[in-house]
């Protein structure tokens, strides 16, 4: 099978491993891609090539952006009130769209999970207990799955030497489901009930 | 809403504009592009800065492909013995994944569609009645919506006078259905059973 030559190829091959595309949708999306060469595949092909150029890792918080420290670590509206402490980097973003207000962040960059080999030092818990003696309460965001509430606990034994008021989320996530589906009018109310661990 | 920074929030836009992928899923798929930076990102980037190069319509049959006369209209093996007609690209992609022979394809572009302004000009049917007379057969395998049988009676009309003896393919395609979702196995079948127009 050569249809569309070599590169084409490549590009159906590279575009289904994206998370919501399989090899058919990824074939769809890349004749839509050459039908809109001006519109959309040249500007799309010179953003990636920006994007690769300019992305970095926060090196405070594990946030993704173009400058380190990120541009929520460096707000200047944002206070040590409150560090929210989330598994991942989609699920700040949610938090963010949410609009919960001038918080901080840390990103664990994933849950404690033995059988897949995840132990502490996998995770950015040793960052999170330098950080956490400046903030005055520390919200445990981590998604309400077996895994995630295991990490929660451990976070939170590892975090009760630091004197830091440590909280979680009220259960108005659905248990099983995953932050960065919710909406966002749930996200703020399950902030606002948040309850002492 | 500011995550990320213009680089990435700019991407995330342009990925939202390919078909199956809405505003959430680019999300996802941008983070999960820049999480496997060097395995994903920048294979994507090169890849895509190579197709934007080398992307051509050949400017016999209209395929897309990297050479002009494309693969499939040079194809030594491939005689004049059947021309099938396509709406779309994918459609002739759809074929050649069904292995349906040594054929060669004439795309059309689209159909009919009075109340969008498409009229026979927007078409490549001029294209068509050109190249006909040097076919044993021409098969139209344009869509079974009521477009495209539109479409299939005017071509037929317009191919009249043209000598060549010309075919649908069978009713195993679903009426309403559209050719690039169909599988492999009703595709073939339904080119066997074309009957006369």
């Amino acid at each position: 099978m050569a249809n569309g030559g070599p590169e084409i190829e490549q590009l159906i091959q590279l575009m289904a491993r994206l998370p919501g595309l399989g090899p058919r949708s990824a074939r769809r999306a890349v004749l839509q891609l050459i039908k809109k060469k001006d519109q959309l595949m040249v500007p799309l092909s010179a953003a990636l090539d920006r994007a690769v150029a300019a992305v970095k890792t926060c090196e405070v918080c594990g946030n993704i952006d173009t400058v380190s420290p990120c541009g929520i670590c460096a707000d200047p509206r944002r206070d040590n009130g409150m560090l929210i402490v989330v598994e991942d980097v989609a699920d700040l973003w949610a938090l963010e769209r949410a609009g919960v207000g001038a918080v901080k962040y840390h990103v664990l960059g994933g849950v404690l999970w033995p059988l897949d080999g995840v132990g502490p030092d996998d995770l950015a818990i040793e960052g999170l207990l330098r950080r956490a003696p400046e903030f005055g309460e520390i919200v445990l965001a981590i998604n309400a799955t077996v895994e995630g509430q295991t990490t929660a606990h451990y976070v939170t034994d590892r975090l009760a030497g630091s004197g830091a008021r440590v909280t979680r989320l009220a259960h108005g996530v659905p248990v099983g489901g995953e932050l960065d589906y919710l909406d966002e009018g749930t996200l703020s109310q399950a902030l606002k009930a948040r309850t002492a661990i």
